[in-house]
């Protein structure tokens, strides 16, 4: 085991951590911006590390197929090639691959599929999606599991959940050990309580540096996703770092955290910079609404990033018109700022005891909405 | 006349001066980097301030129809806005509105023309032009004049100076004085040294803070565009700054400089960004060319911008194949900073009175081309 995880602080369930890689601390809970092709989309690395970010998620899918990890290595590893000396996650892969439908082909030793780019044919294992992932010089390397979409009935999820046992098994067989680098287990089981302690127990007998609650956020809608995250979490154990992965929005990450997760990711951030919508501490903003035209104002008093500081609504809003790319850059920037002041925000309430109240005061601001129109 | 110009040295044509403006001090010979819709196209303003551009370059026709003058000036002029509070030079207008084939109506009063975002109907006239200028709060407002393709008639290019040198007049007249603002007659003329003489007298009866030499880089090649300039700017008033509009590429501006040229714009640096064209001391470079995949150098050897500094050849090449935004934003915060170290270079240069082996070694190394292949 060669990441070492430290908890600071317990507030009912919610944890503050740190978790210590070779490339730098993360302190969690954390949030990962999502740099799927060797690059934060519309970010300078420098201004995601201002941010507040300390990790980054890496997409082992698209890096296999552009640039491949045979250059990535020869490169000297993702951290060098894109510019990012702060730790890095690799998911497996095995997400997208098995998202492209009619494309691909699953058995128990792997998936065949073919390229998005140019239709050439890759095969992902467990074992070579580890390769890849060090080759890529990840700090925490992912297990490759099966994600199913929800609801699905009982057999199909367990079924599922024991080839992903197998394969965390197998992943875990596959990885090399190296001080400063670790390897994620993921919990499986759908909504399925007996099939989450069954993967939990597996995953715990092949023991693991840290373990994500994989499978949620596939369509199942919050209320779904809180429930198995009211027992979930706890299945796993508690002096190592939980990654929910691929979540969520700042409300699915408020609810998580009271239920113990330390660790997200998602594209919301990005994606939603490069579609004119904004999270503020008021709730989404759209800023292509006609109201901002005339708006002097900044998208979100008290932030601190270039967009809030520097620009009004009424410029953000003219760069979207224009499908100016300064537009994509600087929402993108506002709302990775967004996600870190929030994950900031709930450090801090855990190491005061305050995390009630900042969560309190969290959903009553959302729920406010935007400040009126002038 | 409300704009300073301080010559602090001259050697052969060339001349190394300063220009005073409310915003700030303008070191010639200077490029502006075009800032068309309120923004330089993928950059944040602190990074084009950062590659040591003193000027940016507004459109008035872009900014007339998005998001209007009358807005800009609500929201406190175009430096706030955007967040540039060095000087601006606007255009007039005339020569967009003028390359508006057939949805657009040319008399003496001015321009009628269709809107190419959404057909609306707009009427630009040099006053016109000037209060949207004003309204703007460009530091150098551009007299409106008509800008016509070489090779054209002489009765044409004629009619056309004459009637240039009318809206000359009433640009002037529309002005507003104010401290650290000027106003810049255009000279035009085409290829025809006697019409430039006229072009220029004319000019110099109204009486300008600076004169352009329009009419360039129209298609006329640079043969004919360093024969013109061989001649045109000496008919100028050699205490004011002196700007060939539209120009260029790296050489067209070294020449033009040697001819006694203090002022460039161009569209180059930031389009060739968004199309994989890198401007390096070896001359251009496609950064999209399967040459590149593998190589882990810089794009060029000791230039100080993001990308030679923390990137490969590799890594860019990457960025491009994947349509990265990051790759655009670098590129054009590469070529820009590439063109401020070559005024840089010419400024100093002029300083100490090398000139011309400046001159040399910079065809030399241009002719050289990129480094070879690993």
């Amino acid at each position: 085991m060669s990441l070492k995880y430290e908890i600071i602080k317990t507030v009912g369930k919610s944890r503050r951590g740190k978790l210590y890689t070779k490339h730098g601390v993360i302190n969690t809970p954390a949030f990962m911006p999502v740099g799927t092709c060797a690059t934060v989309k519309a970010m300078m690395p420098e201004s995601v590390a201002a941010t507040g970010a300390e990790i980054l998620l890496g997409n082992t899918y698209h890096l296999m197929l552009r640039p491949g990890a045979d250059l990535v290595e020869k490169m000297g590893g993702l951290h060098k090639f894109m510019h990012w000396d702060k730790p890095i996650l690799t998911d497996s892969g095995g997400f997208q691959v098995m998202s492209l439908t009619g494309l691909r082909k699953l058995t128990e030793d792997g998936v065949t599929f073919s390229s998005h780019v140019d239709g050439k044919k890759f095969f992902l294992s467990p074992e070579e999606s580890i390769k890849i992932q060090h080759k890529l010089d990840s700090n925490i390397t992912m297990c490759m599991d099966e994600c199913i979409k929800l609801p699905a009935p009982y057999e199909k999820v367990k079924k599922s959940v024991e080839m992903s046992m197998r394969w965390a098994k197998r992943s875990k067989d596959a990885f090399v050990d190296r001080d400063g680098y670790g390897i994620f287990g993921i919990q499986q089981g759908g909504d399925y309580e007996d099939l989450r302690a069954y993967s939990a127990e597996k995953l715990k007998e092949i023991g693991f540096d840290g373990y994500a609650i994989g499978g949620l956020a596939v369509g199942e809608g919050q209320e779904t996703m809180f429930k198995v995250l009211d027992y979930a979490p706890q299945m796993l154990p508690e002096d190592k770092p939980r990654y929910l992965m691929g979540v969520g929005r700042p409300d699915d990450i408020v609810g998580a955290v009271l239920r113990g997760v330390d660790m997200f990711d998602c594209v919301m951030p990005t994606r939603s910079g490069r579609t004119a919508q904004a999270f503020t501490r008021f709730g989404t903003v759209n800023i292509r609404n006609a109201r901002h035209r005339e708006d002097p104002r900044p998208l979100e008093a008290g932030c601190d990033c270039p967009l809030c500081r520097n620009f009004s609504r009424a410029y953000i809003h003219h760069l979207q018109k224009c499908n100016e790319i300064l537009g994509v850059m600087l929402l993108t920037w506002h709302n990775i700022r967004y996600y870190q002041r929030l994950m900031q925000g709930l450090r801090t309430a855990i190491e005061t005891d305050t995390l009630q109240e900042f969560a309190a005061e969290f959903y009553k601001d959302q729920a406010q909405g935007d400040i009126e129109e002038l």
